[in-house]
């Protein structure tokens, strides 16, 4: 596989999506993180925040950049030439939307999607999940990359958890 | 099977949802399709132009016709004398939730359930799915009746797919 | 629906079972339950004993009746000109088996099939767990018609459990 | 076990609920039931609402008494001197979901999560389906305690059912 | 919780059955472990052998005990005056089929099952796969107890992996 | 990625393994076919004939070869310094064996496992459909290569079926 993309929104990046990428990194020559730009849904970090911390998440990975996406993903992939997209599974749910997802960007553009397993370690982590323990005050390290979780900290310090 | 009610949001109708309808049509003497009213979600059609576009897409069924609903499906079931849903499943998820919806429905006034498979070409349709292509130019044909396509696409150029 | 079919082992028909016949013989003018002839899997009880339980067990269910078939369920329903298969659901892992034999029946000849749900209280409910509680004495009346606990006492009387 | 935690938003609380609280009430000396208090999701009824009608659905559970928690339910957990959740499930969907949570409490706190199987006739029960049936005027006598039917009733006149 | 039960083959012990165990004896005064006698089934351990094995992978575990059983789960509980059940869940297909012998159980004897989630890392793990590796001269220390890990390579040293 | 394996019993080979490789050629510089040399399970086809059939269906694609193993998939994978399987997805029953096969082969030996969403309309294919569409006259084209189509009609001309 020449190249791969992996989208997703990262708000922020976690663990479990750096053991997708570096999985990907060995796929693939060439891998680009495409971030998803959502103008209906409301993020913690801006565009601009979610890219440097994926930027500073896979500074060890040579052949992984950071791209921003907006509108279709198969657009994306046309523009670059890349046929392939490379997503993490987790559990079951994940499994019935992305094969759904997987089929139509196959149907739209001929674009394939690789599945990977994550590490069992990281089954249960989500971006979601790290924003509701960093909202309260929980541990999220070990859970994120250390540049993820200074953010959190300093995002929830300056906004009291609200 | 003299007569049963195909219940969605319909927003807007795809081929799949045309293809349970035509399963339906085979298998009761007369089949209503029925939209529901939700006041508190929004629609990219309204309703009007969602009955529309479904009158359309079954015009070569002659056992099948559109009507609206508000509430509860049940009610709408009793007052026309129905005792049979039909609902097309496509993948796990559906599963759980429909099933959810048949006991129910069985336990409020004896409303059974059936549940035919949408045709493998489909699986990974949705009316979300058709509208997040549309939005951002890509292309529909086959995967809505042409109504849908023309419709979907004088809607984006309105709006500028914002 | 004229005509449509429920196919099984049924060794022997439980009430999870009457219960999707009874479902069934009220979606379709005429019901026929099709009992699978397996000749390299061993059955508890014979097939004649199998058509008679089932055949006492919807005496109640005047458009019900039994037949037996081997090879392709398809073959038997263009001999019949049945179109519909009828199936009870009781869990997710049934759903993937019998979506895909759905699938593979309507690809070889066109045989649609509708799933109902079973009754919650009978999810448990299989002819395996029958008769494992049966062969060790467990009182199974409420899951099997009455003819069926008799039959299985009998049975395990014989054999002695063994 | 000494001591277990019952989380949740209860909504109104379910017969659902109850079953669950009545099988912990038989596994832990003290069951405490944690209302979750969530100020970013809109409830129909209030804290204090919530509260009193868990309350009179287990006034006749002596060991099993009514709390409220915000943040994390670990952080609570660990105030208390808890180790062990206990949850219903009910559907595979449930499962996936419930599991994370449980991995993610076991893996912060070292919290433990005990799962029990709802009476099947309540699979199709959830607080949304309940509010939904109330809402349209449907009976709901059977699917929640009668304090919390009266209470609905007295909601939707009040509201007019909108 | 005075007393459980963990019933299973247990052909042989992992430590995912272990962890299982542990959760367990934090949940229970007294836990049995229960061993089940399949005359109908060839295992790789005798019955002596599996219990052997099981009693040196809990004799750190005080309150934790060995048993066999033969027929229903349910005799054994009632003959022993307990009413819990104590079960892992790793995958959904574990879920389906453990929820339908959970409510089975429920009715033939309201003998209860708590289900306790394994730890991610043993998520994989089964008996089945433990024999697959050791078979063919896999590593599967850090899989299973020393004394499984001694008794696999005895096992099929002496057989020639046959 | 510079090879990869696509492991199975191809007992025979159907049009969705040959999805499956097709979409593995064009992810992988070299692909091998790893045909499962199972000694304890009865197979239609012998190893050389599954092997020929395998290699007839897939000569139209230059960087695709076939090979067998036994024992362990991880050893093979040692042996030949591939670091990759590439393995098909179905249905949600195949992703939870899959996944814990993938966790047991990144355990053993960092054996990676990426997972490719089959065409949907070969959902519904398995070699055990095929075998039994076959063994009773039903027709496979379209389901099988042509050779395998052929190579079915001679085997159950031969043994008649039974």
């Amino acid at each position: 596989m020449r190249s791969a993309v992996c989208p997703g929104s990262f708000d922020p990046v976690t663990n479990g999506h750096v053991d997708v990428f570096t999985r990907a990194s060995d796929m693939a020559d060439q891998v680009t993180i495409a971030v998803l730009v959502n103008r209906t849904k409301q993020s913690l970090f801006s565009l601009d925040e979610r890219v440097a911390l994926l930027t500073a998440s896979v500074a060890h990975l040579p052949n992984v950049t950071v791209d921003v996406f907006e509108g279709l993903l198969v657009e994306w992939c046309r523009a670059h030439g890349v046929k392939h997209v490379i997503k993490g599974l987790r559990a079951v749910s994940d499994f019935d939307y992305e094969l759904q997802m997987a089929q139509l960007n196959f149907r739209l553009a001929e674009v394939e999607t690789a599945f990977v397993s994550t590490n069992p370690k990281y089954s249960f982590l989500s971006s979601s999940i790290v924003k509701e323990v960093a909202r309260y005050g929980g541990d999220v390290s070990g859970l994120v990359p250390d540049a993820v979780s200074d953010a959190l900290r300093a995002k929830f310090a300056t906004t009291g958890g609200a």
